[in-house]
């Protein structure tokens, strides 16, 4: 968007003059627009009521760094996306808008963002792939095998940059040729963690950094918590790989649920510490257990829609009438015995097994002896 | 209880004239009692509405070896229990009447029982631990590790007998030094498979062993699936360990849902093909995720009613009135704010955040970015 320089810095000053996010200054930009609301910060001069958004900024408010700013982004190729650019994901933060109301929650005002795609379109094609730093040698593998899997079938990939599974995960798209993304608690001009240096650059030059914190904050442990609101908003869907007892990846998860997002975590070993978070997030129905892409596919898009771009792929439109009258029969949970099918159906016992036969072979439908039910896609 | 031998020797007739469970049959003796029942088929004469139960027995009426099964049980120690038998587990049984409506469901009409300990007893306080035959060394120990320790606290396991899991279960209640029951697919003289007959024998010896199948019947593919309702009915809860794609596991566990016994399955690696059915389960919600001993109880006893014997046991006594608001303010599933909390338990946020404290370290609720929660007890 062609926007006039003098906007652009007032919008840099509103993003580092109280600590992100901070709902008194957004409130204060929508009341006077960011030019306003600026020069109000500035001169200590707020209307009626706005009075926090005084409070929330008076240590930074005499320091405008502004311009130094927008230099630091441009140095990395950064630059700040604005609630009215074309690629400000508005429909994703809408979520955080509505769930947000503490302090420290609630809409970004504005991203500063590192990459060559819009990150509105990333969004909404992105699953959160997430785990403990401290990751096994198992947990590095599955998140790698689903993160090139979902980039292979479309998928961008969005995680924290940090080691352990937010490291596979992004190489594995890397690796892919698909597209990460990296949302980060430090300025978008630094890369932490020291050593993923090289990492998070080419996640920069091929996917997307993505920071709310202007250039030059260092990471600290608020910041992490506060990002990752980010990752739960700025994806689909968001999938615990590996976590421990005490995690990042379940306070991710609790994001999601909040925002509405659907949560999967991976099992593990019961005998490994590092799956110990995914098991209880299961076990208190707090995540889905998946175990492949395909299940966290099916979990993002419950209704079948499948991959991003590939559209949906009906398997049973080569189905006999009686085969469809079957599988319409057999309910999406549980297990019905073939006398319950014929029933719904209203065919005869024979024409359902037969039918339940064929279906079985296309991969539709399975049966063991306890009755049938319907494949997963 | 003592019966004449002529009545004895009348179940031990019906109990092998027709494959059992045969709900024509049962019907009969309901009509007759046993003795009439068992004069009836054997004259090949019903009342009518009862011609269903000739059918059944055509080919078995003429042969009787009810002297020879009951001697056949005699030499190997096995008694004959009768539902009017004090140790007829009636009332785990009940399930399967209301549940069985096939003619290869339902009650058996009579149990072959080997072992020191009443069967009713047993059965009240017992889990059922059963997976694959073709079990990983990682679900061998996971059983084994499990059985062992339900066994240490006062409950009993049931299990099929089988390689793998079964087995594993098995062996380690009687390591323990607790009470272990095998129900066959096979007489309850024989030992199937073979290579488990020292194991079995020693179940014999200090557990139980219980077949509805007459002294040297042979297991058969069939006899396996209808054992398995017998495995859930004979159980206050089922555990699948480790499970394939298709598993017997599964159609126990199919069963166990049928008769409203709650089903808990162990995760394991994604990249592991026996952990396969189990993941299904629980992604199905067919099962919960269950990861130790204390999960298995939780769901066995889900009002916190603790192991057999030792009696419920109320963590939450010992809490000051203010902890006990806080308490009874978090739900008991999901995450809730401080300040939900404080709305809820009407207390003020200090209160609210020092209760918590103290009820952390003390085990009771669980806290973390996202919020709080009650700890599994």
């Amino acid at each position: 968007m062609n926007r006039p320089d003098d906007e652009l810095r007032a919008w840099a000053y509103l993003a580092r003059v109280a600590e992100p996010p901070c709902t008194a200054v957004a409130a204060l930009v929508t009341e006077l627009g960011a030019t306003a609301a600026a020069d109000a910060i500035r001169d200590r001069l707020v209307p009626n009521g706005f009075e926090e958004a005084l409070t929330a900024t008076e240590a930074r408010a005499g320091a405008d760094c502004a311009a130094q700013d927008l230099e630091a982004a441009a140095r990395v190729g950064a630059r700040l996306v604005l609630p009215d650019d074309e690629e400000w994901p508005g429909w994703q933060l809408l979520a955080l808008a509505r769930a947000g109301t503490g302090p420290r929650e609630g809409e970004p005002l504005a991203l500063w963002v590192r990459g060559p795609h819009r990150l509105d379109e990333v969004a909404a094609q992105s699953v959160a792939v997430v785990g403990a730093r401290a990751a096994s040698s198992y947990g590095e593998s599955v998140a790698a095998r689903l993160s090139g899997e979902l980039s292979d079938r479309g998928w961008s990939v969005t995680s924290g940059g940090a080691f352990g599974i937010d490291g596979a995960a992004h190489r594995a798209v890397l690796l892919a040729g698909g597209r990460t993304t990296a949302v980060l608690a430090c300025g978008i001009d630094r890369t932490y963690p020291t050593a993923h240096a090289r990492l998070l650059t080419e996640v920069a030059e091929r996917g997307l950094l993505v920071s709310e914190y202007p250039p030059g904050t260092t990471a600290a442990k608020h910041r992490f918590i506060t990002r990752n609101r980010l990752v739960a908003a700025l994806s689909e869907a968001i999938v615990v790989v590996e976590a421990g007892k005490r995690s990042g990846a379940a306070n991710t998860a609790a994001w999601a649920r909040r925002l509405g997002r659907p949560v999967g975590a991976f099992p593990g070993p019961v005998t490994s510490a590092t799956s110990v978070g995914c098991h209880r997030l299961i076990a208190d129905e707090l995540a889905q257990l998946v175990f492949n892409t395909d299940t966290v596919v099916s979990m993002v898009r419950p209704d079948g829609g499948g991959d991003p771009g590939r559209g949906s792929e009906r398997d049973t439109d080569t189905l006999s009438e009686e085969q469809h009258r079957v599988h319409d029969a057999i309910p999406g949970r549980g297990l019905v015995t073939v006398d319950e099918i014929a029933y719904a159906a209203g065919l005869g016992v024979p024409a359902v097994r037969s039918a339940l036969a064929s279906m079985e072979i296309a991969g539709l439908v399975c049966g063991d002896g306890g009755g049938w039910r319907l494949a997963l896609r």
